[in-house]
């Protein structure tokens, strides 16, 4: 069961602390999760080079990997930047955007699971599945399906990983292995703005920034974002307003609102 | 002549085989690119690293390329997916983003058209013009012109390359060097939003990914993003929200839609 | 005092000579720059490749030099491209972002000021007092104070560095050293979209390529930046219409509108 006032004490919390969330992303994101964070209340910032990475976590309160447009530069920037987290007891939330769809993307994910050790990892059915390299074909980066499976995938993988995992999808699974928690809100129109997924993380990271428990804060970020997409949808004509009304919300997020609209 | 009922066949095939288009492209519009693509029905996927570009080539429908902002990296991985998409007969889509404008921006078109044989070319006058040696200086990546001097040089370099090849402007010309198709819908504040050119091409990519013949793919993407962006455009206070409505349009596009508003 | 006019005048030629900016600027924000520039009438490029930054340079009327995204090869970049620029008295606009944050953002922000001793800077108060070497620290790229400070490190690294300083704020101040101006126009929401700060820099250098005064280029850009950010605002509902409602502003600016609403 999700606690309705624990949820509303953590977004007045990032409006009030303002958390620096430090982002190795990718390119076609970076906009949009930076606008997502600060209309959430958050600090964004991204950096990538390696004169730098450590440094930068070092002064944030949450780390994001993404590796949607990664590289091997990329890799080892975050793997830099994993360390000074893991040293700082700094959250680190792994987005493992489009595993599945080359073996080199499959093999960074190893290595970023074995040397980044991430506080939660977020991705949709086919990615979860990826990475917990169950046998499946990922088609790019969409979400295309979601199932028993993805969920059985996601606890065996944060068993393996002590991490929490969440299954983006229709309904958003929340795991630590035993517990699982279900988000209901949401709109199908969001897999049609491209980064959606990457926000949620993002989101998921503010959350885990001002919240010690990644469990809470995993389904309190996803929550956020299911409402905030859910009433954007209500009265987007498509998927480009989608993506600045989505924004609007999130700027306009009130406890009140949260309340009114979770799905339990 | 336009074959209103092949485009809508086309549009419809894209939705509902979702092709997966892979994107070499210019940071500066990566992410307009992916939801244009999105809105209109198709899958995108950015990856440029050499570890993985051959098999992220392998598992699309059409591999994108666009020079906008270039770097040697990014040549060599344009060159290892373009040797992939040919071996798979899968159509390439080039993007002389700035041609003209710098020497190394020439040498590497050149190297290009050599190298990936794209199947499809399409740019401004000014970009078409510099690729086919026509003395002229590109003025930055902007269309300032149109002419008879670009159609001319846009029938010369089909012929040369055996691509197909579109100038955007006022009108847009799709040529095979011998059969010209004008396509007339459009609006002109579309080239106050940046990327437009660069979301023609992607759009043309996602109709090559389903039609096996170019020059139709060439001519269905061009009316496409005329008659979207025109509709628009109507209702659009500025170039800001051009940009928005135009990927609500695409969103939205529906084949009786494309038969209304198509210019002939 | 601004001189309403002159600005009028400023803002007409930009839109007749459409004048090429060159910008090596951050991933983040290089969509918004972009259209930024192209809503007020310039003519925005983007380039990187050392291949090619000093011709783009060399066919530009301005360059910005952004360090949101540095890494060594980008700083080499900016350096070359500033060579060509002083030769040719091309004007050069710095935005030092995250100044402050980390020691090689600081030694990069050395760097660029000696080997590319800008025409223009423009920061918020922490960056600019984190590269007039105040003791400070900054907190990511947002502005989160102003102060008598801030204005006092201008006056002194405008009078170290002879270029034209800009702390960007509540108030906006523009100092040579000895004068000052303010700007009073803009919107506190302004801060919650990402990258306003970096179209500010990009927008002054447009005013820079047409008025071969930097001071009043200076002027000029923050209060075109502020009065279509301030009327922009008084229509969004959050952060994603404003950054959509702003560039339509811009794009919709006269300077009727200018002299209506400015703050004298």
């Amino acid at each position: 069961m999700i606690d309705i006032d624990l949820l509303k004490k953590d977004l007045e919390l990032i409006r009030k602390k303002s958390p620096l969330i430090h982002n190795i992303t990718n390119l076609v994101v970076m906009n949009n999760t930076a606008n997502g964070l600060l209309a959430i209340g958050a600090s964004p910032v991204m950096a990538h080079s390696l004169n730098e990475v450590a440094d930068m976590t070092k002064i944030s309160s949450a780390l994001v990997l993404n590796i949607g447009t990664l590289d091997t530069n990329q890799v080892q920037a975050m793997e830099k930047s994993a360390q000074m987290a893991k040293q700082l007891n700094i959250p680190i939330i792994f987005d493992p955007v489009g595993a599945g769809a080359t073996p080199y993307r499959d093999e960074c994910c190893r290595y970023i699971l074995e040397k980044c050790t991430p506080t939660i990892i977020r991705g949709n059915a086919s990615e979860i599945m990826a990475i917990q390299n169950t046998q499946t074909q990922t088609k790019g980066v969409d979400s295309t399906y979601h199932s028993v499976d993805a969920l059985n995938a996601a606890k065996i993988l944060a068993k393996e990983t002590d991490a929490i995992v969440v299954v983006s999808g229709n309904i958003d699974y929340i795991t630590d292995g035993h517990r699982v928690e279900e988000v209901k809100n949401g709109h199908p129109m969001m897999e049609k703005v491209t980064g959606m997924g990457c926000t949620s993380t993002a989101i998921i990271a503010a959350f885990a920034a001002i919240n010690p428990n990644p469990f809470l804060a995993a389904v309190h970020g996803m929550v956020v974002m299911g409402v905030a997409g859910e009433i954007a949808a209500t009265y987007s004509k498509g998927s480009g307003s989608l993506q600045m009304n989505f924004l609007d919300e999130l700027y306009q997020l009130t406890g009140e609102t949260l309340q009114n609209n979770i799905k339990l």
